[in-house]
C-alpha cells in the first residue's frame, strides 16, 4: 500500500529500513484502521488475481468494515507501507518484514502457532515460508483443507 | 462428552433424536461453558491420540479457560452430550449433526465459509465431510496448510 502522508514516516518509531543490493525500501507496519478497508480490498483483489482464484472473492470493503471493526471483530490485519520503494516491491525483504511482524503480534497475544495457507505451484511463497521456519504440514503429516460455502453451507445448516 | 444429569434433556429444547438401523442416540449440541475446559482437554488428548500425534498436544486446561472464556475469546465450542447411546457412538451420526450446528452457528454470525483440516489418511472423515457437501481444496486447487510454531516463530518475532 503507497504511502498517503510522509507522516507516516515518523509513526511509533516503527520505520523499517531494508537494504539489499543497491536498492532500498522504506516500510511502516502498522494496525489496520477502518479507513484501510477499500485499500485491503484491493489486495484481496489483486492476490487473488495473482492465485488464479478472483472468482471467489466475494467479500465487499462494508463486511470488511463489519467484520474488523465491530465490537468483535472477526479478524485483526496489519497494514505494510511502502514509503519509498525504486522499481517493483518484489525482492527487498517486504513479505518477510510482514510475516515477522505477524509472529510478533501473535506472540504478545498469546498465541503459540501461526498457520498460512498456500498454493502447490506458488514456488516463490513456499520457499519464503520455508526459509523463515515454516513447516509444510500437507507434505510433512498428510494434512488436506476442506471448505464448505454458499449452497453446501446453507443445505448443511438447514437455511 | 457423557451426560453429568439428565436434566441436559430438558435443555433449551435442542435435543436431537437419531436413529440409525436399530440403534439410537440422543444427542444434545449446546455451547461450552468455562466448566467444560476438563473434558474438552480429554477429547483434544483423546483425538491427537487418534491422529497420532499425541506430542503435538501442548494446551493446558488453563490456558483453555483462559483463551475460550475471557473478554475477547480465541475460540468459540460447541459440546454434543451424549445422552443415551447403545454401544460404540461411531456410525449414529453424531459427526453429522455436530457439524450441521457449526454450520448453523457459523451462517448466524455472518460467516460465509466453514473450514477444516483433516489427515489424508482418516478416510472415514474425508468421506464423511465430501458427502455433506465439502470440498477438498488440497486436492481440488492444490493448497498446502504451513505452521509456525516453537523455537522457529519467537526466531521469527526476535524473541
Amino acid at each position: 500500500m503507497e504511502s498517503q502522508t510522509p507522516a507516516g514516516w515518523l509513526w511509533n518509531g516503527r520505520l523499517r529500513s531494508l537494504t539489499l543490493g543497491n536498492r532500498m525500501a522504506f516500510v511502516m507496519i502498522r494496525e489496520a484502521k477502518e479507513g484501510d478497508c477499500g485499500n485491503i480490498l484491493r489486495l484481496i483483489r489483486e492476490l487473488a488475481e495473482y492465485e488464479k482464484l478472483s472468482d471467489q472473492v466475494k467479500i465487499s470493503e462494508e463486511a470488511l468494515r463489519a467484520d474488523g471493526f465491530g465490537e468483535t471483530p472477526f479478524y485483526h490485519c496489519l497494514v505494510a507501507e511502502i514509503l519509498s520503494a525504486p522499481g517493483e516491491p518484489q525482492g527487498q525483504g517486504i513479505g518477510s518484514k510482514i510475516i515477522k511482524k505477524v509472529a510478533e503480534v501473535a506472540l504478545d497475544k498469546g498465541c503459540s502457532q501461526l498457520r498460512l495457507a498456500v498454493l502447490d505451484w506458488n514456488k516463490r511463497a513456499m520457499d519464503l515460508y520455508k526459509a523463515l521456519g515454516a513447516q509444510d504440514l500437507t507434505e510433512a503429516e498428510g494434512w488436506h483443507c476442506f471448505r464448505f460455502e454458499g449452497e453446501a453451507m446453507r443445505e448443511l445448516a438447514g437455511k
